[in-house]
């Protein structure tokens, strides 16, 4: 694979499913002091990877889970935020300015801090009550976020008593690295195709829905937009219909992400429109790639992560066909703002 | 001032303030029937419309609220939505497929349906629990929309000991229509300028943050994109500075949309920056508007309406600009998806 280290990638996402216990240790140590609620806290980036988290309890769980983003969480504050909080923080560098704040917040207020890091000696590495420390790189971060915040979901609704199949789920992320990586060996060759087309190509609507719509929203912002300098428009399947639908034309670009929980036939119903109306659709669907031993359930679970890991492999062509290296940037670290 | 109605846009707003003690009585029956958490579920731009309203709730509220998306909702459900839910569901139209649906999956978990719609002989007006009848159409129907959900969240709060001047609030919120009318006159003519500007302009990052921030998401899809068929990029003002920044270079517009809550320091962060990077900065600030009577806590509630009613005057003179009616579409009502 291009510019691809698969020992790497593999010691990374089975360092992040390897937290397992110690994050169900941690959760079991904070509902037991008597945690009333969570809140996933992030910025840009990390924090839409929390999303899927988030969105499992509120829908799966009786656990009050919020979703904030950081600077206007510590700008207005929240009422439920308090000492029987637990706060979710992921930060890859353990430094994000913002991050830091909510942190620093957030323990005034007498929360359990949970950091998600790349490094422990860092201010969020070394003061968080819980840090885990998984090291990653950019293009192998996002799996790592979107598995950790879910092995933190599940393990919530576990010690409620609320997911009976905790031990077979982990049992199940356990294989995933292995699966992702033989996606991203089986998506190669499609990754180039699609980047040779998407090369000069000006601006995507991108698409999804359930826990895979983070993955549109992400991809949009934060590759695209941020490592790539194109014009996206991230909008949710459902919302497409109400107003986005009516910038489709020939020549204008749709990106699909479909996964696999109940909400995929809302992409489905964004494909059906687009192909008839635009020639660029592109289908990027999870449900193709093989993953023995893991159950429907758990893959329902983990679409947005398989969905991360493929991407990956398009960003990889892009850079390179488009000789803008995934790196590069105007603005971040170049001038304060 | 162009194509509008003075007389006609003040009725729809006083009715729309006029609803408060009907919405204080419905709540206050519900609650009093055991409500134990509020659900705000709608479609497209409708939904977004009720955002300011749950966000109010979940940030100064110990009553749960929810913001769902009405397709989501009735595809995957939600542990908390049962017979002690209040579920309030806008469709100006009252018969818009999705929100119908959702009405019917509520009322079938025994959930308390209060609609707001424009029309009461349909079936969100007839079928629901509680429906408040505010006729509008597209023009008119934001401002009316953002005002009866805030009145519900308000209520809420008031009925539970959470709000102490919901008097004081209700009693500023009635001079409202009359300073949004000055508003729009006052504006007028920027709004024509600034239609000048932006009829051949093919691309707006847009952002705002706090209860505006729905009018940056709610503007740029429901209106630029639908109505105007105008690629934008709607960008929350904190995750612009992680991806979407990096799109700004000279001649590429960034419209920030400023209110009055605390979260306006996030939006004079990306003005900032834009003034810099780009000679295409375009903002609209709620605060330059004077509105006799109304206390800075009240037009801290209200800061989207305001924006919503400012925006129209662009709206109006971008149609005569571009050539391009609002009611104008490819795809809705005109083709079946």
């Amino acid at each position: 694979m291009l510019n691809f280290d698969a020992d790497r990638f593999l010691n990374i996402e089975q360092g992040a499913v390897a937290l397992a216990p110690a994050i169900h240790d941690a959760i079991g140590k904070a509902l037991g002091r008597g945690a009333e609620n969570i809140f996933f806290v992030g910025t840009g980036g990390a924090a839409i990877l929390m999303q899927p988290a988030a969105l499992l309890l509120q829908r799966l769980s009786d656990f009050p889970a919020y979703m904030e983003i950081a600077a206007e969480l510590v700008t207005g504050g929240h009422r439920a935020l308090g000492a029987k909080s637990i706060v979710v923080i992921p930060s890859l560098s353990g430094t994000t300015k913002e991050s830091v704040a909510t942190m620093d917040y957030c323990r005034a207020k007498g929360a359990t801090i949970v950091s998600l890091v790349g490094h422990k000696a860092t201010p969020l590495g070394e003061q968080a009550g819980h840090a885990f420390v998984n090291f990653a790189e950019d293009d192998t971060s996002s799996e790592s976020f979107y598995l950790q915040s879910l092995l933190i979901a599940l393990s919530v609704m576990a010690h409620r008593g609320e997911y009976a199949d905790y031990d077979r789920t982990i049992a199940e992320l356990n294989l995933l690295p292995e699966h992702l990586l033989a996606a991203k060996q089986a998506f190669e060759p499609e990754a180039e195709r699609i980047a040779e087309r998407f090369k000069d190509e000006p601006y995507h609507i991108i698409t999804s829905a359930g826990l895979s719509w983070a993955q549109a929203w992400y991809y949009g912002m934060c590759i695209l937009e941020e490592m790539q300098w194109i014009r996206t428009r991230p909008v949710h399947a459902a919302d497409f219909f109400h107003g986005t639908l009516e910038l489709v034309e020939k020549g204008v670009s749709v990106v699909v992400f479909k996964g696999e929980d109940v909400y995929r036939p809302l992409t489905d119903r964004v494909e059906d429109f687009a192909r008839q109306y635009t020639d660029k659709v592109t289908v990027i669907d999870t449900s193709v790639f093989p993953a023995p031993g893991v159950s429907p359930q758990t893959r329902a679970l983990v679409s947005q992560v398989f969905l991360a890991t493929l991407l990956e492999r398009l960003s990889a062509h892009l850079e390179v066909k488009r000789n803008h290296p995934l790196t590069h940037r105007r603005y971040y670290k170049k001038v304060s703002y």
